[in-house]
Parts: structure tokens; C-alpha cells; sequence
């Protein structure tokens, strides 16, 4: 592809593409007519010379143009749509799906399975017994309008261009390019037809982003596209010194979710929910101010939040009864619990090696083939400023694997490692770093 | 290939390779076992970081063990090879092969065909009625112990990374990176045998590299390669403001190489075939110094080397003739003459426009199936510095094509747009730039 040639060399150059361009390449890419060797080039010449807002744009717009899109427009109201950048033990939408519905916002989410630490939203609530997600297009309608809440897997053909540049770029070294991360993301979510966005950018360890300037330059990035491509968007930056919350694990996460919609969750899990929630509230119209929204949601915890999640439960044909007795959630045979090496203060729990040790135990899946173990995991007993005695449990494993197999080991040594544990107590931090868009 | 993505991300990142992944990544390739797309992110990213001179020399040897070598151990003497990079117009190998062999040194050409503006020395010799280059390696051996020259055609499987690797450049914009340049040109020369490499780097318009700093950047490169594989190694620096001599084309450039050793030649190509060929002699321990060397090879034009020239014609099986009477070569039907446009001095001539217009006459190939017009080409009557009137002609256009068709059209008003013309005289110009090794 001759004109391929042309648009890497401008790029390889540090010139702007046009819209043109961008979207011939990205088509011909999703056509099978520019080879995975030219598109890999390109990919490594934007890791180095990135790209303006523009080409940004273009590029997610053409991405978002090379299959199916979403329309939810007759699902009444304003749909608002939400998305983390990774992370570990990541339980947020498990409780905002019922917790916004609560508040009269209806939510239709429509969600992937992927590789990962853990299962997606699919897997977690599959970890209820009965709970079906292969909802129909009609069906997710009809449940969002009869109870404002559904939660479904992802029928149509969504931006094969992601998926396959995605791929490539995994072999490649090129998935971290600013520009790349950002039109994969929001192409995403402007294909899933949501009228407004609400992105969680994560931002440490444990996340894409390592540190505030990387997770901020990341935000606005997203923040702009979503605006350019005409939604509404706004990003929330928070911490990932740390798991969210205390649990990582399927059926731990749902169990943990039905906590905090209780009202008895871990603190950090539900300040990151009601201030995600706040912000998915103000764009649906609901209040006039993120904060209001935040309070309005807080009211909703202990009540109606839980009664929304048993109704989402219970229309989806699983066994609502999990929300008042969580054991009858699939349970591990084995539970290892993880004594603490030393006396002193645990600094910060590295997110990364807690997500790979829950993955050996069974939690997630390396390749698309693996099942995963839906009663797997790992509970996290002490988090970052929490005093801890040698010898006292630092974490609980949960697995079905034999204990003292090899696997287990290793997961076990992973966990641990994650821990830093020092004599003095680590300085305070906060979890939310700050807004783009609010 | 795991171990493909860590080389490519460690490059990518900045830091420099070791030999063993350099072998790794190199060998795999060739192997087929590191596909097209990681070789382009990793060529991109060479383009990017650079490579240090212990990378290159890795990465050159690498390539060289892809394939088979040739060894020239029993062909007496010390075997020196000239390479020139690129240009238009070049005819110094059909210049020096008989000249060097006539001072007492023998040559073992083995050159390749490839694609060109015009043919390689296989094409411009097969021009010569008869001419045969498919000697086997004996009848290469036997010819230049009888008569002190040979030229044939590549045989061996050479440097089959570089060709591999080569090609995917081509089409990702990663051709013009400094190490990428000089380990592609090293590897073939090392694979080829020669004990010592004279180089001629162009440096200009018409050249890979454009200016002096980059000619002697690329030209210190190979020099190191070389010797640090063990290969005396030296780079004269010549400019390509203009193409060399006058002649662009087959048979037309076997023409200008007989003027040239009759002593009657133009002053560019004689002057850089005496100093190249100086430096030979010096290499093969001929002559103490090269300024001997060159005043040693202009003694012999004339007699000694045109008769070299003779023996190896017909010792090829090609009418040795035509060096007495160069109307015996094939001849274009069609001659065009190409009127200037305006009154004044040439200033410079855009060799790259001359090499196309050539191209387009029938003289090189586009793709490796097309045919060569072995009559076909330019032969410049004007060069940078004369003075010429409006309407007289700066150039004559050879070709079999019909001379109203759009390509010839096309070929003229290249030729045409490729001098530049002003009313002053240009400043004074040196052919020679400088050497590096020597």
C-alpha cells in the first residue's frame, strides 16, 4: 500500500495527518488491505511522535467507524455510560449499575469479557447462580424501561479496528502511546452509544498510568475526543496505590459490591462510587451539581440501592437471595491465610503483583480459552496505613486449586510481595486526585 | 515471540541491545520465526533510538551469518571490493575492474542485479554483444588467475536477513536510518569475501545521504563495521550534485567506461575512478600510499587498461571489438535532443530526475520482471558550470519508445525540470569531500 508508505513516513516525520488520511488507513487496516507490518511501523512512529487533538479524534472516530455501533435511543432518558482504565479489584460498576438506577438514572450497560486479573462485569455477576446476561437487544431494552437497570454482553461487532490494532500493538511494545491508549478506550465507548461518559483514569502502580502527569495528560486527552465526537464527558482521576476496596475475585467482588450497597462496604470503594456516581447523575440531568449528586446517592445505600440490585438480579433470572446471604455466592475450598513477615505500618499493596497472584489462583484468564473459577481470589484483611503484627493475616487466598501445588505457591509469593510493610505509618493520601471536565 | 517483544521494547526505550538479541532477533527473522509486523516496530524504533557502533557491528554480522558466504581464499592475492552508495550515472565498477587488474591486482567482481535507474555492472556488461557474467565459481576463479578479472553474477545465497529486511524497510519508511543503511551495504560486502573494501559514499542530491554530515556519519559507520570484522576498510566521500560522467544508461555507460580508459573520458568519472582505484591499490599493498596508486592507474589509461578491458571481454565470450568501435554496441533508435529553455550556466543537475527520466526511457526496472533497454538512457551534453544559449541542447534523450507517447513526454520534462540554470557561473565545486580509514 503505497499510500500506507506515505502516511508513516509523515508520521515517522512528526507531521500532521489529515482526517483523510487517518481514516484510510484505519479502514484499509480494518479491510485487511494495510498489513500488520505497515500498521506496526505507524503504531511505533506514533509512540514517538504522537498526536495532536485532531488526528486523535480522527483516529477514534475512523476506529468507531470500522464496524457496528450502538444506538440506545429507545431507551428513554439520558444514558450515561462509565469506564475505569484498568485496575485491579475494580467493583465500581457491580455497584453502580443498581446504585444510579436507584436514583431514577436508567442504565443500560453493555459489557465485554476480555482477558484480564479477573473476569469482567459479565463474569462477576455470572458468579451468581441462575444470572443470565445473553439478554437480546430487546430484551435489555425492555428490562432498562421496566426497572432502569440491565446489564448484557456485547452482541454487535464493536470497532474490529481496536481489536485488531490492540492485538498488534500487544506484540509490538506500542501500547503506551497517549494518543493509542485514549482512541482505543473512547472508540469503545462512543461505538456502545452512551449519551454521556464518566471515565474512572486510574492512576499508579497498578494502573496504565504511573504517575498524576501521565493519568491527567490521559484524562483530558479522553475528555476532548468525547466532546469532539459530541458526548458529554467527564473524567474522575483516582489512586491505584492499592486494590480498590478489599476484594479481588469474581463471586468476592459481587459479595463486596452487596456491602456496599448496604452501606457496610470498604471506605474507598464508596467514596470512588459515589463521586463516580455523582458525576453520571449531573450528566444525566438528574442534579445540578456533582456533589449533590454524591449525597442524593449516599441516601440510596442500606435502602433502595440493595432493593435495585435484588430486582436487576432477580429480572436477570439469578438468585436475588445472594444480596441478603452472600454464602450462597460459589464458596473456595480452600482458604490460605497470608501471615505478615514483619511487625509495622503496610505502606501500599502493589495492585499489579495482587491481580497476577489472583489470577494463578484461578480468578482470571490468560488466554480467551481459560474458564475461570468464579469462587476464587484473594481478600485483602489489612490495607495501606493499617497496623499489622508479625505473623497477624495480611490477606486471605481463596482458591480450588490443591494448596500445595507449585501455582499456588507462586500466587502466594506474589501476594506477599505486594506488600510493603515499614515501621512508621505511611503518610495520609487521598484517593481522588483530582477532575477533568466536571 | 515473547523474546522479540522485549528487544523491541528495549530499543524502544532507549537502551542498547546486547549482541546475543541482536543474533536472536536477526536469525529469527530469517528463520521466519519473528514476524514482518515486530521486525517493522523494531526497524521504526532503530529509526528512532539509533543504534550504538557495537550494535551495528552485531547487527551487521548477524546478517551476514543468515546465509552462505563466500571465501576468495583461492584466488591469489588480497582481494579488494569497491562499493559506491547509490547515485546515477556510476560507472566506476566497469572503470576500475580492468584498470585495477592491469596495475597487477587481481578483481573478483561479483555484483547482483537489482533495481536501479539503470541495470547493475551484470546489466551494462551484458550490453556488450556475447557478454556472458553466469560463471560458475570455478571459471570466476580460473579467469582472474589467468588474466587478473573476472565478473559474474552472484550465485550464493547472500545476506538473506538483509534482503528480507530490506524489502519490509521499503515499505514502512524505515529506510533512511543511519545503522539500518550501514549494516545493510556491510553485510553484503563482508558475505562477498573481499579482504579489503574500498568504499564511495555520494553524498547530495542524488544520494541516500544529502549532506556532508551524514555522508560522514554513514561513511564512519561502515568503516567501523569493517574494521571491526576484521576487513581493512576505507570511505572516499564524492559529491552527487550532478550525476558522475555523462552518460546514464546500459550500453551508453560501457561506452563512456572505454572513453574513460582511453584515456578520453570526462574529468569527474576519471578523477574519482583514479582516486577509488588508488586507494585499492594501497589496500592490496601494491603501492606505499594511495596519491601512487592513482598516479600509477593514469599511466595505464590508454594502453594497458583498455586492453585489460579487451582480455576480459573476450574472455566472457563478448565482442571485444566494441572497445575500438563502440558503435558496435546496441544503439536507440530514437535520439531526442533536449533544448534549454533559457540562456546562462548550468548549475547543478538534479541526478535523482535524471535517473528516472532514464528509467522511464526503458534503461532500469521498476520491478525485478521488467526488461531493460540495453540502448536506453541520457547522455548529458551540458554539465554544472557550462554555459549554454536558449535553444541549444543540454542532453540527449535515447530510446525504442515512441517519442509522442506520454511516457516519453513525461521522461523529457523530467530530464528538463532536473537543471537548474541561472544567468551567474556557480561556485567552484569538489568531487572529492574527504576520506575517512584512509
Amino acid at each position: 500500500m503505497v499510500r500506507a508508505y506515505e502516511i508513516i513516513l509523515k508520521k515517522r516525520n512528526g507531521l500532521a495527518l489529515t482526517g483523510a488520511e487517518i481514516d484510510y488507513l484505519i479502514k484499509g487496516y480494518a479491510a485487511g488491505l494495510v498489513p500488520d507490518y505497515q500498521m506496526a511501523a505507524f503504531a511505533m512512529a506514533v509512540y514517538f511522535q504522537g498526536m495532536s487533538r485532531e488526528e486523535t479524534l480522527a483516529l477514534t472516530m475512523a476506529m468507531v467507524q470500522s464496524g457496528e455501533t450502538v444506538s440506545l435511543a429507545d431507551i428513554p432518558g439520558i444514558k450515561v455510560d462509565k469506564h475505569s482504565t484498568g485496575g485491579v479489584g475494580d467493583t465500581t460498576t457491580l455497584v453502580l449499575v443498581p446504585l444510579v438506577a436507584a436514583a431514577g438514572v436508567p442504565v443500560a450497560k453493555m459489557s465485554g469479557r476480555g482477558l484480564g486479573h479477573t473476569g469482567g462485569t459479565l463474569d462477576k455477576l455470572e458468579s451468581i447462580p441462575g444470572f443470565r446476561t445473553d439478554l437480546s437487544r430487546e430484551e435489555l431494552a425492555d428490562q432498562v424501561r421496566r426497572i432502569g437497570a440491565a446489564v448484557a454482553g456485547q452482541t454487535a461487532n464493536l470497532v474490529p479496528a481496536d481489536k485488531a490494532l490492540y492485538a498488534l500493538r500487544d506484540v509490538t511494545a506500542t501500547v503506551d502511546s497517549l494518543p493509542l491508549i485514549a482512541s482505543s478506550i473512547m472508540s469503545k465507548k462512543l461505538a456502545a452509544g452512551a449519551d454521556a461518559i464518566v471515565l474512572d483514569v486510574k492512576c499508579g502502580d497498578g494502573a496504565f498510568m504511573k504517575n498524576l502527569d501521565d493519568a491527567l495528560a490521559l484524562a483530558r486527552a479522553m475528555v476532548e475526543i468525547g466532546r469532539g465526537a459530541g458526548r458529554e464527558t467527564v473524567a474522575i482521576l483516582s489512586a491505584m496505590e492499592q486494590p480498590l476496596g478489599r476484594a479481588v475475585g469474581n463471586a468476592l467482588e459481587v459479595e463486596e459490591a452487596i456491602k456496599t450497597l448496604r452501606g457496610e462496604g470498604p471506605a474507598d470503594l464508596e467514596e470512588l462510587c459515589l463521586v463516580l456516581g455523582g458525576q453520571m447523575l449531573c450528566l444525566a440531568g438528574k442534579v445540578p451539581d456533582p456533589a449533590r449528586g454524591s449525597e442524593l446517592l449516599k441516601g440510596l445505600l442500606g435502602g433502595a440501592a440493595l432493593n435495585k440490585f435484588k430486582e436487576l438480579i432477580a429480572a436477570q433470572h439469578g438468585d436475588a437471595r445472594v444480596a441478603d446471604d452472600p454464602s450462597l455466592l460459589p464458596q473456595a475450598p480452600v482458604r490460605l491465610e497470608l501471615p505478615s513477615p514483619a511487625a509495622g505500618f503496610v505502606q501500599r499493596i502493589r495492585a499489579e503483583s495482587i491481580g497476577r497472584s489472583a489470577m494463578l489462583l484461578g480468578a482470571g484468564r490468560e488466554t480467551k480459552e481459560d474458564a475461570i473459577d468464579p469462587a476464587a481470589g484473594i481478600v485483602l484483611l489489612k490495607k495501606a496505613g493499617d497496623a499489622v503484627k508479625a505473623g497477624e493475616p495480611l490477606a486471605v487466598l481463596h482458591t480450588a486449586l490443591d494448596p500445595a501445588s507449585p501455582r499456588v505457591e507462586q500466587a502466594r509469593r506474589m501476594a506477599l510481595e505486594a506488600y510493603e510493610i515499614d515501621a512508621a505509618p505511611p503518610a495520609a493520601s487521598s484517593l481522588i486526585l483530582g477532575a477533568v471536565g466536571a
